[in-house]
This record gives C-alpha cells, structure tokens and sequence, in this order.
C-alpha cells in the first residue's frame, strides 16, 4: 500500500447504460458508476467528462498515479484521428471530435475506440482471451458489437471500422436495419432484433406472451423474457432457438471470412446462453467446412459488464 | 541475356483449367500451358507433376537460376502444414499432403497456398493492388474465392483457412451449397450460381433463353451468357443485374466485418462487369455506414488469367 500504484480511467458507453471506473495495475476495477445513457447529443461529453472528474476527486488517492483515461464509443469510431462518424444511439454525433474534447479536459493521456474493441481487449488481458493469439467476439446488447483480435492487438482496417458483426446481412431481403440496409445480423439476435422477431409472430402467439409478460412490446426487457423462458414459456424458447440459428449463421460467415476459430460471447444477452447457444453451435457446424467445424469453438466472455473498462485501462496498464 | 535470371514455377488449379508457368524476376510470364482440370484424384498431382517437369525442361535456359515453385489449389488448404483439406472441385482429396508430394519430386524450394490467395499477391506485385497496403479480393469463376491482405500481406487466420468469401451467407434459407450451408454468396454469384438463378427463373423465360442461347443449362457458358447479353437480350440483362445485387450483399457484409475498403474483383465473369458491377455498387453503397460508403472502392483485377502464376511466383522473386 506504500509504493506508488498505477491506474487508469475508463468510460464504457453503451446504447443503454454508460459506465466509468478506476481500473488499478492488475485489472482490478476500484471503483465503477453507471448510469442510464442519456441521449443529450453533444451535452453528453460535458456530462461524461464531469462523471470522469468526479471520479478521479473521489477516487483517486495520493499513492496512484493516472496513467491516462481510455473511451469506448459505440459505432463508427477512428481512434487514431478521434473522431465519431456515427453512433447508432447517438443520432445526431456527427463527425464529433470527442478525442480532443477529452484531451482538453485531462491533463493526461486519453485514447478512444470502439466500445466492443475495449471489450475484446478487456478479455484478452483478463477474460476469455487469456493465452490466446487470434479471437472474434460478438457482444449481444441493445445491438451486436464486434472485434478482431489478431496476434493478440485489435485489428482496425483502414480507418478503425473494423469489426461491425451486426451488419453481417444474413437475410438480403431481411429486416430493414437501422444502418440502411437489410438483413443486418443485429436484426435478429440483439434486443432490438429479439423483439423484430416478437413483432413478426404470429398474432395469437404475441398477444398471449405480451399478456403473460405483462409488458408491451416496447416495454418488453430480455430480462423478463429469460425469466419467462426459465419458467418454461414455450414461445420463449421458440424465440431464443430461432435468435440461436441466425446466430449461428453469422458465425459461420464471420469463421469463414476470417479463418479464426476462437469465438468469444458476450453482451446482456449472453446471460440466456443455455437457451440459444445450442441452436447457434448445430447451425455452425453444418454451415461450415468439416476442418473448420472441427476447430471453431464458441465461449463465453467472462468479466461481464466490467469487460470494457479493463480493457479500456490495458491500454496503459498492460505490462 | 549474358548475366543470370532468376526464375520461379508456378502452378493455378482452377476448378475449369489447370494451369502451369514459368515467370521472372520482373514478373512476365516466360512460358505458360493450360489445361481442362482432370478430375483425375490423387492421380491429378503425377499429372501436375509431370507437366511442370516437362515445362522446366523445355524452357529453362542455362543462364536461369530456378528459386522455387508455387501451388495455388482451390479449397481448404493449409500452406504451413502442406495439406489440402477439402477442394470442392476435386471431392476425393481428403487431407492429401500435396506440398511433400512435391517436395519430393523437385529439388528446390516448393510453397503452397489457396490459388486466390496466390491471385491477390499477383495483383499485390504487378497489378491492381500495387501500393495498397490492405485490400480484399473477390475471384468470380466456377466458384467464388477470396482473400485479405493485410499490410502487404496475405492473412490466413489460424491454420490457412481465411478468405473463403463465397461461403459467406446472404440468405439463410437461400439455395442449397456443396459446402453443406445455404444461401452462400457463391450460389449467387459464380458460373454455377448464374445456373441456379437460370433454374429458379420462370419455366417460361428460361426455356426462351435457353432456346436463344442453343445450350442446355448443363453446358451454358458464361460467355455465351455474356455475348447474348451483349445483343441485347433482357433475360441476360436481368440475370447480371440479379448476380450484382448480391455481389453488393456480400461486398457489404466483408466490408463490415473487416472494415477494409479496396474490393478487387477478378476470375472470368468479371469480364461481364459493365452488366452487373453497377447494381453492386448501387446496393453496397445502401447497405453501408455512411463514411464506409465513402471509401469503398471497387477495382478490377489488371492480370486476368496470369495472377495466379505471378502472385505464387513473388514468393520468390519480389524483392
């Protein structure tokens, strides 16, 4: 407790909730806050940034020392100019320099990237990805996020666009997808996708699982439908098997655009594994060569919500 | 003609032809002989073998230094272990050591990787891809193959298998594919994908076309699909424009995933890209993130049926 500590902040922002946290030198998180992700535009960045101070005042004692603060952002995010083209739950993020907006405001060094990057990075130091060279890894939430590990660092493209899983089309005239297109994997295995897929049933079917919910369809959280489908709710199940299947197919697509065998799960969502997984992992199988189907392997992240803020702080923690 | 030139030989398995060259260290190809692909089995490798003995011996000259000779074979191959796993159109190769095989019957340094991997380092060296640092390419021909280079390089994901972009899947329920999936990109838009729209197309039309075309569906040609096209027959027109909306499907789905922006396209329907490049850029640019639609770019393949031997030869002679 005497010698010097380092640590580092980190800002996970999601569709639904925005989390900080002090993350120390062997990817402990300290202290972590979140809240409901207010969708104030522009204001949003004064409100993170106030969250951050705060948190550091707080948190911060005489023995740390802050070696930088790390952003995770959903959607269309080039780290290496800091700039947010889009994000799905930000509508009107416009090619918005939230980099120097940071960078400004703390006095230390501040990276950003994409929201599920920080998680695959998060797992790798101190999850799943442990030991491992090359992985994919889908988070199933409000949408789907995606990342490319390859020889164990982040793989961005050409201008950090990388990894946009939910915009594998698996269905060319498929569900119309927020992003313009149709189709979009997100579509159909994410919340917003799950309750497409409530919407498209059958009349009688809907109606009797809304009323047993006790939830409107806009209401509906993929917390009481697990809950229900625990309870042995057989449209539940349909519901999950149907999700597990166009899962499936978009792994198939992903391992064999890829050729990366190791598939890390992880989102609110992955909490129903037991109900979709299966599905997933039958499908996979049959839609992919026998060598591949062989080695591709699906597993479960492990560091839950707290994925993106470790790694996030790997990114000046990590020896 | 005094000093010494290096040399390399190079083999491109396609599914149709079989080919086999002798190239130099500026990349020309001195010397080249094709063939129909004998679907001959293990028996196919004595042939290759023999063929490119009796080429070297015909055409290498005393002031040629041999460095080495390259296999490009179709299908699931892992280059670093030396063996072809599957290849869909040689169904009875079953983990066939095919680099030893050669190894044994030639002296010097013999490689082996996917024939479109080998196509996109032809282009990487002499053609389209000179300058790129990372770029996707699409062969269109019996099949459909693919490959990523990153940073110059191929990529080849954890045991070879990277690239397979016609088994990419852009319509889960859609026609059935040899790989044992469904609706994979290469049942829409390859020689036998072409086919299967032909077949799925009204009893009328098609019967009309084919009639016109003088060719049953098992022996239609892409060229003479392509020439009657050319005269202007609107079944062609609206086959070409159906393949091209899937092609931009597909094309949208890799740029998603890998967030990489050159698409190069060759193999030999892409002569016919005037009648479906288009409608792929049409649906690619609606299926993309704004500033993904931007930068992609699709480019068409400058080596035609000599890349394949050019690219495995630059595993010896790019300096």
């Amino acid at each position: 407790m005497n010698s010097n500590s380092q640590i580092a902040l980190a800002v996970d922002l999601g569709g639904t909730n925005l989390r900080v946290g002090v993350v120390d030198e062997i990817g402990q998180v300290l202290e972590s806050q979140s809240c409901s992700s207010v969708k104030a535009g522009k204001n949003l960045l004064v409100t993170l940034g106030d969250l951050l101070e705060r948190l550091a005042e707080n948190s911060i004692r005489p023995n740390h020392e802050l070696k930088g603060v790390a952003l995770g952002i959903p959607g269309i995010v080039d780290g290496s100019q800091g700039v947010v083209y889009q994000s799905p739950h930000f509508p009107d993020w416009d090619q918005l320099e939230v980099l120097s907006y940071f960078r400004r405001r703390f006095s230390c060094p501040v990276i950003m990237d994409n929201d599920a990057n920080l998680i695959a990075l998060g797992e790798l130091w101190k999850g799943t990805g442990q030991g491992l060279e090359n992985f994919l890894l889908l988070t199933l939430g409000t949408g789907v996020g995606g990342a490319i590990i390859i020889n164990k660092q982040i793989f961005h493209g050409d201008s950090g666009f990388a990894g946009e899983f939910g915009h594998v089309v698996i269905e060319q005239d498929g569900f119309h997808c927020h992003c313009g297109s149709r189709g979009c994997l997100e579509m159909y295995v994410s919340a917003t996708g799950i309750k497409e897929l409530i919407l498209h049933a059958e009349d009688l079917e809907k109606e009797t699982f809304l009323k047993k919910a006790g939830q409107d369809i806009d209401h509906l959280t993929i917390e009481r439908l697990y809950q229900l489908t625990l309870e042995g709710d057989t449209f539940g199940h349909v519901l999950f098997r149907t999700m597990g299947h166009s899962l499936g197919v978009g792994i198939a697509s992903l391992v064999n655009v890829l050729g990366i065998f190791n598939v890390l799960i992880g989102g609110g969502i992955s909490a129903a594994s037991d109900f979709f997984l299966p599905a997933a992992e039958k499908e996979l199988s049959g839609r992919t060569y026998r060598e591949t189907a062989k080695r591709v392997k699906i597993l479960k992240c492990q560091l839950g919500d707290a994925a993106g803020l470790i790694g996030g702080a790997s990114q000046f923690l990590w020896k």
